[in-house]
């Protein structure tokens, strides 16, 4: 069999579009910079939307929608939100077609059909909503408001990657409005601590927490909190952001309280959202030259059965096994498929399963069944084993546990190899070019010095860690004094 | 205290704002025929998207999701579907945009950032899909491809109304791809099936279902099947769509499959949808003079606890008690609220969830308590009654279910009222002038006779019912042949 999935090795951009494509998560589409996502890739998403949307109700949190466009006179009410994304928006100038006078067939923008305001297409949320806001508050009773959204959005993005980084995305945006600064502030950390535990417990990926430099911080924000996750090739990826967004959006919409005494106040706000490029990260942290592999957790499907047979009597009595199996595996709630189609061999079913990173194999034929046994495959390991058929869903239900833990271990003990200390600037760089990751290092705390470092290497801070232990030093670049090392990496 | 919302008698339509206003389904936007959903509106929607997802899972279908923007040249590609949405699209022609440099602080749209080719937002997916479907399908072995998409949709419609018609709304699509006319059929029927299933069991608003007449078929289709709700003020209102399509796409597409025998054919195509329209028809069936009725099923809220009590030694009394039926209820997943803020009075409380339609309240104080009763008060027939504390869990979950059938006995009585045979002419003026709802009358089966009809009257056909009666009979307009009554009525 041809390999269809370039290896790391060779091309590691190459391979992570061969396991998006080859393992059905998304396609390309006619339109510039979007994406299909797949069924299987849908399927992904959905499960983690939902485990994510569980964790916001239980903390609290109301579902909500609001439109998908913005007034250009509100999108450019927060001044520095706006110059934000002004860059990369879509914009709605017209309202109708109409045919071409000189084409049959062909439409034509309708120059009469020209809106009085142009639209953008919502890059995030922010303004829209809090000119809403304006209207759902006027006392400390109406606080806090905890509203999320799951939505689309557009940036226009010139280099456009699948997931990572495309024009339209999906998304939650959550947008939360508080009477008092320490309240939006420890919204801001909680919602940060559900992203991470979402990330380790779910996607089986461990991240760092920290804080945005002033020059990496969301348009608009105070503070942006963050999740940085490592990647196979030590770049880091932003995998979720929490912002404090201090009185700034209730100062562009006007939005005020009366608190208890009756005085007047303008509101405080965090926003905080992750997207679609969570699969990106899961993709690039787990997989390898064979395909995807998922965590059990969330992945679409997390069992499946091939059956190994030379006629119908074979295929028959082994019917009747997996049936038993299969009812018991779903009386667990475990997403079983059972593969029986006659098209393909077992040798190409096992490649397919493989590609598309089902964490757990089962292989059945008529001498196992003699012999009361079955061949069970993990995906993530690719070790095999046979164990006894009677007591098949449990061994596969703690099996699937082991995996999403064994996983996480792996994922974690490849990230702590991968944090070096580096106390000057050879040091620096030369870490950087050989091995990557993150680089804890020091810095003097300015914006110069920041753009410098990247200019140079395309490193940027990625965050200062919470806690982080305070040590005098000297910044790499600069050799002024400095308080604290601050994680650096090339990232996506 | 003062009316809130508007009598039906009074002013319907104001009396339909209102429902939806002060009973916090949705706000008004900055964006025009845009609105906004609240969380407890969202909450309703919530509930009955994971029903009809179900549903659609139930039947083997997968969610997908598809871009946001249309390429005109894709979207010019069917040219009937082309037509009819033409005239009420968002087109985005720019992507980029800069400071004005006469205004400090303003944007203006950069007119060096224009797009090659306009993107249409999607009114509706068949262009997207069916370009997409074109790289997924060679053989029969590809088929069907069972999709459906929950997505928000923009129709620039010149008059909106909250829920019934905005610019965007929400929105699922299910597009399916066939080897054979007959399976697309009876795709087509089934998806109807389910919505009329959904209609009636979850929203308990019973439903007829039809074929609509050629001049009210989706744009595209060979046929559109709907499912038609009985509106309390008489007009009807289309619920849901599926569509047989024919090969209508596949061949604007160029979308073929090989099949057994290696012989090329154009693939079959239906695709279906229903929207947040369908909570306009949920408020507009079942509400009264107080607010909303909402159907148990798919309340956001279907049990409200209100104790009533004049100091803290009541209140642990009472706090005790319902902590019990609180777990009890929420033991047997009833989303129930205790509402027992400081800020307002029982009877403020009682009006508040009698307009948000909460199915079920429950009040309770300390002589309750000594008594070892409860007063449950059911919202659809405002009816109160006092039961034993003993059973209250058991009690409430039989009344959930009462109310539910009750609601859709009702709404089914109202509606089978509410269909006259008209035989002539003057009858059917004065049916529909008097009586409103749904006239069953002859019609000679001409576009000409039905605009005509529509023009005198506003009435349109609704739908030809399924398994229609055939009966010979004159058209009520031109006194021409007819084999079968179909149903007319002013709609929505």
């Amino acid at each position: 069999m041809s390999k269809e999935i370039t290896s790391r090795q060779v091309d590691y951009s190459q391979w992570y579009n061969d396991l998006i494509i080859k393992g059905e998560l998304a396609d390309y589409s006619a339109v510039r910079g979007c994406m299909v996502i797949k069924p299987y890739g849908f399927g992904l998403w959905e499960n983690m939307r939902d485990a994510l949307d569980k964790m916001f109700k239980d903390t609290g949190h109301v579902n909500a929608y609001f439109p998908l466009f913005v007034p250009k006179s509100l999108f450019e009410a927060e001044e520095k939100n706006a110059e934000g994304f002004a860059k990369e928006c879509a914009i709605v100038t017209h309202y109708r077609l109409k045919n071409d006078p000189e084409n049959k067939g062909k439409l034509i923008v309708d120059p009469e059909a020209k809106l009085e305001e142009e639209l953008v297409v919502r890059p995030t949320s922010e303004a829209i909503i809090w000119n809403t806001y304006k209207g759902w508050i006027q006392s400390y009773r109406d606080l806090p408001i905890l509203v999320n959204q799951w939505a689309n959005v557009v940036r226009w993005e010139m280099r456009t990657r699948l997931f990572l980084r495309t024009a339209e995305f999906l998304w939650q945006e959550g947008h939360t409005a508080h009477a008092t600064k320490e309240e939006a502030l420890e919204e801001t950390l909680k919602m940060l601590d559900v992203y991470a535990e979402f990330a380790e417990k779910y996607m089986a990926v461990p991240v760092i927490k920290g804080v945005k430099t002033a020059s990496e911080r969301f348009a608009g924000a105070e503070d942006t909190y963050c999740i940085e996750a490592l990647m196979q090739d030590g770049k880091a990826l932003q995998a979720g952001t929490s912002h404090f967004l201090g009185q700034n959006f209730a100062k562009a919409f006007d939005v005020k309280y009366s608190d208890k005494n009756n005085q007047l106040d303008y509101v405080w706000a965090t926003s905080w959202g992750v997207s679609t490029r969570l699969i990106g990260a899961l993709v690039m942290a787990h997989s390898d030259d064979d395909g995807l592999i998922l965590p059990p957790k969330i992945a679409p499907l997390q069992v499946v059965i091939v059956p190994i047979y030379k006629n119908e009597e074979q295929k028959s009595l082994i019917d009747a096994k997996v049936n038993h199996i299969l009812h018991g595996l779903k009386t667990k709630n475990i997403r079983v498929k059972y593969d029986d189609s006659d098209n393909n061999r077992p040798g190409w079913k096992f490649a397919e399963y493989e590609k598309k990173g089902v964490p757990v194999r089962l292989a059945l034929g008529v001498r196992d069944l003699e012999n009361n046994v079955i061949e069970i495959a993990r995906r993530d390991t690719k070790e095999k084993q046979t164990y006894s058929l009677d007591n098949a869903v449990a061994t596969i239900e703690a099996l699937l546990e082991n995996i999403q833990q064994h996983m996480f271990d792996k994922a974690l003990a490849f990230r702590e190899q991968n944090i070096s200390n580096a106390d000057n600037w050879d040091e620096f760089v030369r870490l950087l070019d050989e091995k990557a990751g993150f680089i804890a290092a020091h810095w003097d705390g300015t914006a110069e010095t920041e753009e410098k470092i990247k200019e140079l290497t395309k490193a940027t801070i990625r965050c200062i860690p919470l806690n982080n232990p305070q040590e005098d030093g000297k910044c790499v670049l600069t050799g002024n004094p400095s308080k604290e090392r601050v994680l650096f990496a090339r990232a996506y």
